[in-house]
């Protein structure tokens, strides 16, 4: 998607440790004329699939969904990373990696969204080693629903996350995909 | 706005303690059709006012915040309750205290994306002792910016947000008020 890739080449900040800042469009501040092109362009890639439900995770996925949602005519459902008040049968939970933040989360959806059979779309901000993705693709089979793709805005392509979800069949669809950087500049694959 | 009071009536789950769970269409799974009703509804109320940029809080705010933005063509900026990596000479920070979790939390926005004499429009989902309202406010003052108003799903007006707002002149705008409300049902102004 070339105009994410100049937003990304125009105001991504790359820091040591693999980290690439994209605060000013997408994750603190959001231009929500391009979320729209974005939502638009994951419609056109998954046109074609059965989508019931959107699931993604709070707090970045929930723009990219909720925007996302309105081409696919579905409602969108946010994994919950703070302690909720539903009991433990209630809900379908997992745990997460965050290797930014080196930190492990528990992450829960309630049952009363997450049903059996229904055909769910992941979306989310960023790929990296796939722990996000792979937590949700758990709660989703957790609730017997099926997955019927991920669809992420940046994938960091020098990490593990998309070989591992390709690697199992997974309809993956990324809109930009980086393929190295570093403080002197940014290369798509 | 009528669709929204018969969602409410409808899905609304109260608990004691003053808590209404709308986690059904707002809070946790989002009716994106419902939302572009909210959105809509926010920007008949404050398209004579001249708004540059809404600001929200994450993360339940964010959704109904990107959604209005489609109407007024401004961009978000959510507040992180996060710790961030900004140092304290980057970002605004305050403290907003929630009676509901019963904590005190800092919320930060970075200095770049909340500036001089911007004009900006708060959205939020609820409006309680007003806590997190007045913290939005802290943070647009810091800045210099203006208050342009304050946009709100579902405000209790049995607590005291709404009345210290509306004393101080801030351009209030809830879309559900609720009067009062226990197990037996719920009452609107």
């Amino acid at each position: 998607m070339d105009k994410l890739k100049e937003k990304i080449l125009k105001e991504g900040i790359v820091y040591p440790g693999n980290i690439i800042k994209v605060d000013g469009f997408l994750n603190h501040q959001i231009d929500v004329e391009l979320l729209n092109e974005i939502g638009k362009a994951f419609y056109d890639r998954f046109k074609d699939t059965k989508i019931d439900k959107i699931l993604t995770i709070e707090a970045s996925g929930i723009a990219i969904a909720v925007i996302s949602a309105q081409y696919f005519k579905v409602p969108v459902v946010f994994a919950k990373k703070s302690e909720s008040k539903l009991t433990l049968d209630q809900q379908w939970s997992t745990s997460i990696h965050s290797y930014t933040k080196d930190k492990t989360s528990r992450v829960q959806v309630s049952k009363s969204y997450l049903r059996e059979n229904e055909s769910i779309l992941i979306i989310d901000d960023f790929l990296a080693n796939g722990e996000a993705a792979f937590g949700l693709m758990d709660l989703i089979t957790q609730a017997k629903a099926h997955i019927a793709g991920i669809g992420i805005v940046i994938e960091k392509g020098f990490q593990e996350g998309g070989k591992r979800l390709r690697a199992e069949n997974i309809h993956l669809e990324s809109l930009a995909i980086i393929e190295s950087m570093d403080e002197k500049g940014i290369i798509f694959r």
